[in-house]
């Protein structure tokens, strides 16, 4: 899965926020399928990056970042992503919680963007 | 840390969604200072919870939520964040990227309400 950053463009954008706890069944179908949605999202339209990240206890959080509103619900009901939410629901996840979310500012560092820029009277 | 799941309220609320690479500099340090900012963070006005996960790859992702763009602000400008903020752009992170995002609408599962609710003419 992705382990890379996303690489956005300037807000407004969205952002869906999965936080996700395993169970430890079917860690090959499992695979199987996060490989094949990684896959598939990369091609949505107006799909914009994804940054994913798991520990060792089978907590994880994915962030996939999109365009607008209307891609997030046609990634909703995308076929093959709708096979694995039942997935999810019936096996894989213990528990999740999905936020969607309007990015609406972003930084980065520490070679990039100051994280915290000197006042100019700005909000940042 | 907290492997946790936030209990947040009703959106909207905003999300604060930072995604880093550690460097293997200070792990110690690091430790240290991650434990401190979260309890640091809990007593914060406006906080309503944290979710993180680190890689064993040092790929981490936090997000942290609040009740609105004030409490991020004074959590920003808190004085130890301050000094955290400097630690890790001196030494903690090889690269980070941070998005402040206004949380529209939440889901949990599959416990929870459904992921996919039945249409009803309601957008989700």
């Amino acid at each position: 899965m992705a382990s890379e950053f996303a690489k956005t463009p300037e807000p407004p954008y969205y952002a869906v926020i999965f936080s996700s706890q395993r169970t430890e069944a079917d860690a090959a179908g499992y695979a199987a399928m996060s490989e094949a949605m990684d896959r598939a999202v990369r091609k949505h339209p107006g799909f914009l990056g994804i940054e994913s990240v798991r520990g060792a206890d089978g907590r994880g959080i994915t962030v996939g970042y999109f365009r607008d509103e209307a891609a997030i619900l046609a990634w909703r009901q995308h076929t093959g992503h709708q096979a694995a939410q039942r997935g999810g629901m019936e096996r894989w996840y213990n528990h999740y919680e999905l936020r969607v979310a309007k990015v609406e500012r972003a930084y980065a560092g520490p070679e990039g963007r100051a994280m915290d820029p000197p006042a100019k009277g700005k909000q940042p």
